[in-house]
């Protein structure tokens, strides 16, 4: 994997796995500058900060201000607050191990009583080994992927407009991720691969690895969403949290509503009827402070420009 | 379509429109009785009782007592309290009109300000026409299906472990539904076609119709699932639901990981890490005074036993 990296990536910049922040602060000193358009490389430690390595080790012995970090910040030049930020996913690659752990008191069912664990899993040819019959298919993604709020120091592990630990399955290569730029170089940083994980993501830990993204970023000038946006092949999602599922939800089919609207010149009435037939609310994950679900619309219904606009 | 109908099914019982009820109850006579195995059809009226033919009919007039019926109860000859009763849903057949209303207070965004508005959309060639140059893949489901619970007289406009008002956008032809059974004869009632419908049901109604469904029914004896269970081709769904999202994804959840556990041997701690993993939390709807939640696992990781047992 390494060695393919450096044969494929030899001209790219690459913000190495020792870049590692805790908080989206613009006190940190940029890892790296880039420019729009630049492809470039940023190799990521596991969650738990590579600490786990084998199935003796729990979250016991976890020294856990090294949890939930992300790789940068990375200064984007040119990006100014109120530009988009786009985000171009052209590569995921986990590495070939990954760690899945149970945490007492954690997770939808952390009210059961259950033991700290940990299991190890390898990963070849597309899938995920998890005993030696059952193997799942792997879905390489980014769990936290964001840019600097204003407000300083906000942890990594957590998410909101800026983006963060969203744990959205569907951030994966090929995709682009619309991010609003808040700080001068929006001050980006990634990291938390799942080799995969369930919309819920139900006992707070997917299939955790180290890895790298190959990205670029684009900027658009002067406006921006409210929420982050994902736009797959085939549609446009806004990611949105709140501190319940329903608040999420809530905040998710506003803005979805509200694009409609403006897609269609529409009234309320039917931009909101529109939605009961056309806007799914998905669960991202239920298992962090902040909930997450995203409303996903189709690109027959909306374009970019509706999506981007508040 | 009345016709087509009466070509195709002209040696099978027909459980017409008329025989309309509003609550799951013992109290009601059956509309039919029906055979294990035997394909019937059920003619259902629309959410509204078919109050609203057209856009200027509005909420506001509406009677309420007449609204979100389900046809019924059909008794099945030989179910008794604890089987599942295997409803085979064989043919979804939507009529060509279909109504959307708005209704105040009502759905996800009900604190906006917004009027009592009604939309007549057409259904042709499996497309609903919401607007000259915006049409959707019709998805033809069943909102409202479900047996009778053992505690008399709940509305059919609800949901729970009887079934109900679940707005599930993947009760569509070709798929299966296990229903607990509470009282002899199970007393079945289906109604709310909707022509199509998006994970959530934002506004509170989707394009709702009325039409006909064929289906079947076959008796598992002597055991029963705690939730309504879907089978599609590829899955299994544990169609739960609470107070709150939360509540609705936690009930979806631990019946999942206890399914996983039995159908693997797994300790809970593996199953509640594979589920982290393969166990989907999905939203139907938000805007009931319960919401649902349903759990989807691939079927390349359970088997119909695992899913049936409690």
């Amino acid at each position: 994997m390494e060695i393919t990296l450096k044969i494929r990536c030899e001209n790219m910049k690459i913000v190495p796995r020792s870049k590692v922040i805790h908080s989206y602060s613009a006190k940190h000193e940029p890892a790296e500058h880039v420019k729009p358009n630049e492809p470039f490389v940023i190799m990521t430690e596991d969650a738990f900060g590579g600490q786990i390595r084998n199935e003796g080790d729990t979250v016991e012995g976890l020294d856990w201000s090294k949890v939930d970090g992300a790789t940068g910040p990375v200064f984007v030049e040119t990006a100014r607050p109120g530009d988009t930020l786009v985000v171009e996913l052209l590569e995921v690659r986990p590495e070939n191990k990954g760690v899945i752990v149970t945490i007492p008191k954690n997770g939808i069912l952390g009210e059961k009583p259950f033991k700290p664990s940990t299991k190890v899993v390898e990963l070849s040819g597309g899938f995920v080994q998890f005993e030696k019959n059952v193997k799942l298919k792997a879905n390489p993604m980014i769990g936290t992927i964001g840019v600097t709020p204003k407000e300083a120091d906000v942890p990594t592990g957590f998410l909101g407009r800026h983006g963060g630990n969203m744990d959205v399955k569907e951030i994966v290569a090929g995709t682009r991720l619309y991010l609003p730029v808040f700080v001068e170089g929006a001050l980006f940083a990634a990291g938390d691969l799942h080799a995969v994980q369930s919309d819920g993501e139900l006992c707070v830990s997917a299939v955790e690895v180290a890895g790298e993204i190959i990205l670029k970023f684009q900027l658009i000038r002067g406006k921006q969403p409210e929420w982050p946006v994902l736009e797959t092949k085939n549609s446009y999602a806004y990611l949105a949290c709140g501190d319940t599922l329903e608040e999420a939800a809530k905040y998710a089919a506003e803005t979805a509503v509200r694009a409609l609207m403006r897609e269609h010149s529409w009234p309320f009435e039917k931009a909101y009827m529109f939605s009961s037939l056309a806007v799914d609310l998905r669960i991202n994950q239920v298992v962090d402070p902040k909930k997450g679900v995203r409303a996903v619309i189709d690109k027959d219904f909306i374009t970019q420009e509706s999506v981007l606009a508040t």
